[in-house]
C-alpha cells in the first residue's frame, strides 16, 4: 500500500479500520516526544475522529476548504497597489488577508490602516514579521499595531526561540493577538516545545520541511492535543499543492474542524495537478498522490542549469553559470 | 589586529582598556539575545572582571587548569579494563571521571559501582547518556543511578529539547544531580533558552560548533550572567587544543573562577602546539593563536582521500574510495 494513497482525498473513506490507524501511526517517529504524545494516544485520537467523517468529506467536496491571501501587502507596494489588490481579492471572495510588517513602525501602521479601510473589520487581518525583531522589540512594535486588530503576528523573532515566542504571546494575549510560527521550525522536538510553552497559538507547518510527511503528522497530533489550530505555510512553489492534502486529512480525520490554508497565487500552472482555489476555497483534489508532479515543460524550461530559461539568462548575462 | 591574538594567552594582559572591551564585544552578534544580554552589559561584565587578572594569569602559568577524563568508561569496556583505567588516571592525578551510560540500567549501576569503588566518593563522577532517552525515561533511569552520586547527567535527551532538559533537571535537583548539555546545541538562541529555563546546570560549549568563537563568546557571557559554569566539550580531535584558550580566557577575564575542561588523550601528537596536561592540569599555552595547526606529516598521512593512510586502506580494501 502506497503511503500517499492514504492521504489522497479519494481514499479517505478506505481508511477506517484499526489496522490502518496502526499503519499510519507506525510511520511516525515518537522518539523524544513521548512526554507529550504516545503511539497509543495517537491511535485513540484518530479513532475518536471517525464519527461524521463521511459528512466532512462530502462537505469538503462540495464547499472546499477556506484559504487566506498573502498577496495584498508585500513590502514595497505603493498605497495604490495595496488598495487595488485588496479590492481584487475581496472580489475573488477572500475574507482573510496577511501583510508583511517590520521595516518601519509608522509605515506599518499606515499599511495596516490602509488595508483595514479596504477590507473592514468584519474580515480578518494577519501580520508577518519574518523574524525581524528581538523579543522585547517585538512586543513594543506589535502593541503599536494592535488597534488594527490582527489575528496573529507571524514569526516575530528567531524561529528557534520557543521561550521568546512564549514571552511575546503572553504579552500580546490581553490584546487578543496570537503568535504564529512554524515554517522554519527545525523538527518535532521544537514544535513540541512551542506547544508546551504556549509560544504558538497558530501552528504553521511547512510540507517541505522537517522530516517530511511522517514528522509533520506528529506535529498535527501534538497540535490537536494542545488545541492549537494548524494553518499551514504555503508561500512557496508547490507548497499549496502539498499542504491542501495534509490539511484536508486533518479536518476529516483528526480535528473535525476547518481552519485556513495560506494561498499564494504563483506557479500553480507548472504542476500537472495544480491547486484550484475558487471563491477563496481550496477545491478538494481528487487525483491520487501529493500533487507534486511538475509538467514536463516546466522541467524543460526551468531545470538548473540546462533548462531553456536558465540557458537564455546565461546567454543574456543575467546570471553566470556555475561550473562544477 | 588579529582577533585570535586577543585570545592567545600571552596577550591577555594587553587587553585592558575600554576600547579593547568594545572591540571584543563588537565581534559578537547580539541579535535575538538582547532580552538576556546587551553589548553594554557585556562590556561592563568584562570591565568588572579586571581586578586580580594578573594574579589569575600567574596562577594559570604556575598551576594550570583542572581537567577531567572521559577515558575510564566508554561503552563495551570489560570490568578489568575499567578498573585498570581508573587506577591509571588516578595515578596521573585525575580527580574527576566521566563514563557513558544508557544502554542497560543494570549494567550502568554495576559500572558506576565499579568506578566508585576505584575512585572513592572523594573524587567526582559524571555520567553521559549521549541523547539516548525520552524525558520521563531519563528521569527514571538517572534516579536509579543516583546512589552513585554523579555530579551531572550529560545529554539525557534530544539536544534541542530545552523544556525537556528543564523537566529532567527539576526532577533530579533534589538528588543533587545537575544536567549538562551543549555540545550539540545549534546556536546562541538555544543556549539562551537552556539558561533561561534552568535546563542546563553545566554548559558544555564546543569550540567547533555554532558560529565559532564569536558566537561562543555570547554563550560564555550569558552563562556568566546566569551563574552557570562552562565545562567545555573536548571529546574530539583538536577540541582540547581550542577550548583551553576559551576556558582560560573565561577564568582570567570573565568569571574569575576555575571549572574543569574535558580531556581525552587522543591525537594530540598530530598538532604543532599540542595540549599539554600534567598532573591532570591543562598547562597554559604560551604560543600565539588557537593551537589548531596540524603537523605537515599529519596532513600528508591522513588527508582524505590522498593521505598515505587512506591510500593504504583503499589498497587493503578496508575502505572504498569514493570518486566524485
Amino acid at each position: 500500500m502506497n503511503f500517499f494513497t492514504v492521504f489522497s482525498f479519494n481514499c479517505f473513506h478506505s481508511f477506517h479500520s484499526f489496522h490502518l490507524f496502526q499503519l499510519l501511526v507506525s510511520t511516525i517517529d515518537f522518539r523524544y516526544i513521548t512526554d507529550v504524545i504516545t503511539p497509543e494516544e495517537a491511535i485513540s485520537m484518530l479513532k475518536n475522529a471517525q464519527e461524521g467523517k463521511e459528512e466532512r468529506i462530502e462537505h469538503l467536496l462540495v464547499k472546499g476548504y477556506p484559504s487566506y491571501t498573502t498577496q495584498v501587502g508585500w513590502m514595497g507596494y505603493s498605497d495604490a497597489t495595496i488598495q487595488e489588490l485588496c479590492k481584487k481579492y475581496l472580489d475573488l471572495g477572500f475574507t482573510a488577508f496577511k501583510i508583511k510588517v517590520g521595516r518601519d513602525v509608522n509605515s506599518d501602521m499606515k499599511r495596516c490602516m490602509l488595508v483595514r479601510k479596504e477590507i473592514g473589520y468584519e474580515n480578518t487581518l494577519m501580520i508577518d514579521a519574518n523574524q525581524i525583531w528581538d523579543v522585547n522589540e517585538a512586543i513594543e512594535w506589535v502593541k503599536k499595531l494592535s488597534e488594527y486588530k490582527p489575528l496573529f503576528i507571524e514569526e516575530p523573532t528567531s524561529p528557534d526561540d520557543v521561550l521568546g515566542h512564549a514571552t511575546i504571546a503572553k504579552a500580546l494575549r490581553p490584546l487578543g493577538i496570537g503568535v504564529a510560527t512554524g515554517e522554519m521550525c527545525c523538527n518535532r522536538v521544537l514544535f513540541k516545545q512551542f506547544l508546551q510553552a504556549g509560544g504558538m497559538q497558530y501552528c504553521q507547518i511547512d510540507s517541505a520541511r522537517i522530516g517530511g510527511v511522517n514528522e509533520i503528522l506528529s506535529v498535527y497530533l501534538m497540535a490537536k492535543k494542545f488545541n492549537v489550530p494548524v494553518i499551514p505555510h504555503a508561500g512557496g512553489v508547490g507548497l499549496c499543492e502539498m499542504v491542501q492534502h495534509l490539511q484536508m486529512w486533518e479536518y476529516t480525520s483528526l480535528s473535525k474542524s476547518m481552519k485556513m490554508i495560506e494561498f499564494v497565487d504563483q506557479q500553480h500552472d507548472q504542476f500537472v495537478y495544480p491547486t484550484i482555489v475558487l471563491n477563496a476555497k481550496y477545491q478538494a483534489p481528487v487525483e491520487p498522490g501529493y500533487s507534486t508532479e511538475l509538467k514536463a515543460e516546466a522541467i524543460e524550461n526551468y531545470e538548473y542549469p540546462n533548462g531553456k530559461e536558465w540557458q537564455k539568462m546565461f546567454q543574456e548575462g543575467i546570471f553566470e553559470e556555475i561550473k562544477y
